[in-house]
């Protein structure tokens, strides 16, 4: 299983890294997130540099396929050849957003007829594109999921693991990183083990 | 003022980005915040090189030092002249920990006396210092935080912004990454411009 996470320049850094953290808790066999992007380093919206692991053509052959937000994704979406490098396909891979990255879906075609959310500051611009966007935190139709609200990712990568892998993982990922008390509980120490094994054979925790 | 962030090598991932991240939604002039180690670069427990910004000394001179979580915290608190750097200042100083972290201010004698909260697998690490373990997203006592579970994070980081701003941009910031329809809605877009706008005066949002 590969899951990629598009990433360019001025995207927002809880964005990329509250994902990568998530997705890296799943330990099965052959689970492997990629950071995926057009340069070798891009650069945080904070200036932090993040180095990639691979080139974004490699999106088009993931089984998950992930968008991440930020000031860049205006850009983004107004570059023809970054938007062409994309050829992904709703049949047969899982594609969400995160925030602003529904403005990526919307300009590849893949909300057409669908609603979506976004960010409050991207409503707007996500409208012009012809697409009903709706106050939740997230939305899934079929294969494609958009999410709004930089913490709504826990719902969005719950999705995505559920989806690649089964239930009980994307339970114990999200788990694992809500506030003690408040979703996580001292006596789930022994569960949380799980977490830090070895991978095992998919489709079992 | 300036916020210190303390990381190390096997630091978790979301710990050290998710407060980067909010700490840098403050827009107030003279606010800092910078990422401490004793190398160059730290790498996070999934491989991510992070540059820091500076040496662990300069800790003791900020108005607030966090202490972030993982493996590696182990490592230090057992690391005589990593722990001596620190001569921080709980009367003057804002000091707090995510997960893992408060193991480090246990060692620092900064949580005697006191009860905390951490993550679940390290309350029987916590309690071996003689603390009182907590099972609460989050604790302070005067000058003294700690968090426990990843996403406590949010109220370990409103606290910091609490004391060293105000209440108004410390409600702003953690308002701006929750999920939509569950703590931050479309209408509240006019307001968050204030996260982007060119830094203002302290005390005013």
């Amino acid at each position: 299983m590969k899951v990629a996470i598009v990433i360019f320049d001025k995207f927002t850094d809880v964005d990329l890294w509250l994902m990568w953290d998530l997705l890296n808790r799943v330990r099965i066999e052959d689970w492997e997130v990629r950071i995926l992007g057009e340069k070798e380093f891009h650069l945080s919206t904070t200036n932090i540099e993040v180095k990639t692991h691979g080139k974004l053509e490699e999106a088009n052959k993931a089984d998950a396929v992930l968008f991440i937000s930020g000031y860049g994704t205006r850009d983004r979406i107004a570059d023809e050849n970054w938007v062409g490098k994309f050829k992904l396909n709703p049949e047969k891979q899982i594609i969400g957003s995160i925030c602003s990255g529904a403005l990526i879906l919307a300009k590849l075609g893949l909300l057409n007829g669908k609603t979506a959310t976004t960010y409050p500051t991207t409503k707007t611009a996500l409208e012009s594109f012809g697409i009903e966007v709706v106050e939740k935190p997230f939305i899934a139709h079929g294969n494609i999921g958009t999410a709004g609200g930089c913490l709504a990712q826990q719902y969005l990568i719950g999705w995505v693991i559920e989806n690649l892998v089964n239930k009980d993982w994307a339970d114990l990922v999200i788990k694992a990183v809500q506030p003690v008390g408040e979703g996580l509980f001292f006596d789930d120490a022994p569960n949380l083990a799980k977490l830090y094994a070895a991978p095992t054979k998919a489709k079992t925790v």
